[in-house]
């Protein structure tokens, strides 16, 4: 990152900024997506790669990671809609969620996709769905562990969830799925999710261990051999101060152990890790504009067009405890001769509050940052942009701005 | 509220439910919204009362509150349009927060409301769009007071703040307004907002009557008389267990004593409370369907087709540092003959944790709460839905279904 002049897909900020003639904007940087799915293709040389488009459903990521990627999961009929229509083969998506409806199970259906199984009562559904269509309907079972993947971000597994059938009854419900074959049910495997966005590769490790372990434990009592077994991912994703990057190492070694004990255990059968966040994060950035700049009490504010109805997340109130700021930095919107030495530029920094401009205090993009001094007109960048970004943000909340979306 | 069959405006839940055939939705009640005003009203006799429609948008609700409150607050250039669209006087609308933009101040004054002025430089951007325009812009200071809100849930004033100048700085502020009477801007008044959401009566007296002392102070150094004070509000409401009704009596009283001040010190000047959340949490129900009814673990979870995509402060994800369950029931779809007795079916309470069908451990409505018994399509029932709902929420995440608003 050179402070002086963000550069966004080998392009500078200013230009890119300048032909949009928009902000604020997110803007998805392809090369990094690929960059992310070839480091990820070198440590799991033998894994398939899905990716859980629910992190960033934009229409641009998903047609190209789901060229990149062995397949898509989606969260909903809509999801489902979009990956189709984005060309991912039917064949490659799966479907998973707590709560799916009868529409969107019959639509699964007659699509043809993977539909990982949620409960008891989601398994008749989807029969009856199997029966009345006079068509096969592909299922997993999607399993609650019983253990959590140790500092996860968000605990997908263990203890009462919401999530899958628990371990427990598994067999039972298996049992159930043997019996509904005659009915068009078809059985290809297994779903099991401890967690997301760890930091910490050892625990990483050992839940998908730990998962491929349970899936051992559960296979004498599927319908058919596995051909799919699905561990989720857990891999996080560095946001804030002091937090270090994965490292995937202790976790390609065991993926590495797990496909060699797979190629007995389930010949055939294709091991999946599922990213989400993983994938997109790092690949965006959210833009938005100095629109004021004032100050109060001897405390610096720059007033930007976007804000938490833009990146909810990046406010700190999407699912953390306590606020912490993203990455970010400034850009100055024009670059004069007189800063021409980056250098000079970069030690001019401030400490400043970067508000979005809603009428809520909780409307905050960093809090009290040193950063490049910036003024009306330059540009805010917020790193790590490209995961539960738009989507996952109040986007009429005041109605205000639209915020674009750019994929480069 | 009773528990075997909730009624909303006067109606079954079912059969408005049965009337609408979607599921999930906010209904708001005519009746209540009437009934909180006259309430108000009556407590507050001699004081103007504003909507700050941020807290639900809504157009029927904007245009209801619009014909009985004395004017509307709007906090973008969206909301502007909304309220104009709504049939609201011009007259009687007035323009906060912290980040206008040029287009929205262009639009401010063209359309003749009066503006929050947040900054110099947005004075300056006001004043030129009014000398460009040739037509008069109506201007009040927002002032940043040199004190907050005690237990207030939202500081939105005291310390240093993105909302308005502050209170040390208002006089240079007001000198510069008066300087620039000349280009046609027209002083009216202060604006001074200290807090909101705030269940101590008491501080909310105390704060009222300190903002109000913040004008006297100021009043010499303003270009003209004051026509208006706006003193913001703080009322808060009651969402979670242990927490009781704000108090109206103090505030009245207090109230009722600037009023008798005012007279004297600002002669003809409108003293107002400028309410949202107060005006319209309790008008609203947010309305979802049981889809699934699962046990993990010995925890019954109810997975409803509306979560925090539709009701992101209810999943505590908004602003709220530890998750509390907001005020929800269960309501049987079907009464049957058997439930003809609603004390025995009253009885019959479980512990339930409710789930939203998003596929994220962030998406609950109600954490094991003891609720009716029920069953998959039953109602859950979120009271209190009446503010910061459905805008406020992230309603692409997940690309599910969408969520429908009704005005009974």
């Amino acid at each position: 990152m050179d402070r002086g002049q963000v550069v966004v897909a080998g392009q500078p900020l200013n230009d890119l900024a300048a032909g949009l003639g928009h902000s604020p904007f997110y803007v998805y940087d392809r090369a990094a997506l690929g960059a992310r799915m070839s480091e990820l293709r070198g440590w799991f040389p033998q894994v398939a790669i899905h990716y859980a488009m629910k992190a960033n459903p934009m229409p641009d990521v998903v047609r190209f990671l789901g060229s990149l990627a062995d397949g898509v999961d989606v969260a909903s009929l809509g999801e489902l809609r979009s990956a189709l229509d984005a060309g991912v083969d039917p064949q490659h998506i799966s479907f998973a969620g707590p709560g799916k409806g009868a529409d969107e199970l019959w639509a699964a259906v007659e699509a043809g996709v993977l539909i990982n199984v949620e409960s008891e009562q989601e398994l008749n559904t989807v029969a009856a769905v199997a029966i009345e269509q006079q068509a096969p309907a592909r299922v997993a079972l999607r399993v609650n562990p019983d253990f959590e993947l140790k500092s996860s971000g968000l605990r997908m597994g263990g203890g009462a969830k919401p999530f899958g059938v628990d371990f427990e009854v598994a067999p039972q419900v298996l049992a159930r799925m043997a019996a509904l074959r005659s009915h068009g049910l078809e059985f290809e495997g297994l779903h099991i999710f401890a967690g997301s966005q760890s930091l910490n590769a050892e625990h990483v490790a050992e839940a998908l261990t730990a998962s491929y372990e349970l899936a051992v434990r559960l296979a004498p009592h599927a319908p058919a051999p596995l051909k799919v077994l699905n561990l989720g991912g857990g891999l996080g994703v560095a946001y804030f101060p002091g937090e270090r990057h994965l490292d995937l190492a202790p976790i390609s070694s065991a993926m590495a152990q797990i496909v060699e004990r797979a190629r007995t255990d389930f010949p055939g059968a294709e091991v999946v890790l599922e990213l989400g966040r993983y994938l997109v994060a790092e690949a965006g950035l959210f833009v938005t504009r100095v629109v004021d700049r004032k100050q109060s009490r001897g405390q610096i504010f720059l007033v930007t067009d976007g804000g938490l109805n833009h990146f909810l997340a990046a406010s700190g109130n999407f699912g953390q405890v306590v606020r912490k700021n993203y990455p970010v930095t400034t850009c100055a919107a024009r670059v004069d001769a007189t800063d021409s030495e980056p250098q000079v530029w970069q030690r001019e920094l401030e400490q400043v509050t970067v508000v979005g401009p809603l009428c809520t205090p909780l409307d905050i993009l960093a809090d009290r940052m040193w950063l490049p001094k910036a003024d009306v007109g330059d540009w805010v960048v917020v790193f790590q942009a490209g995961a539960y970004g738009l989507t996952a943000s109040p986007q009429q909340f005041l109605s205000r701005l639209h915020c674009i979306e750019i994929f480069k």
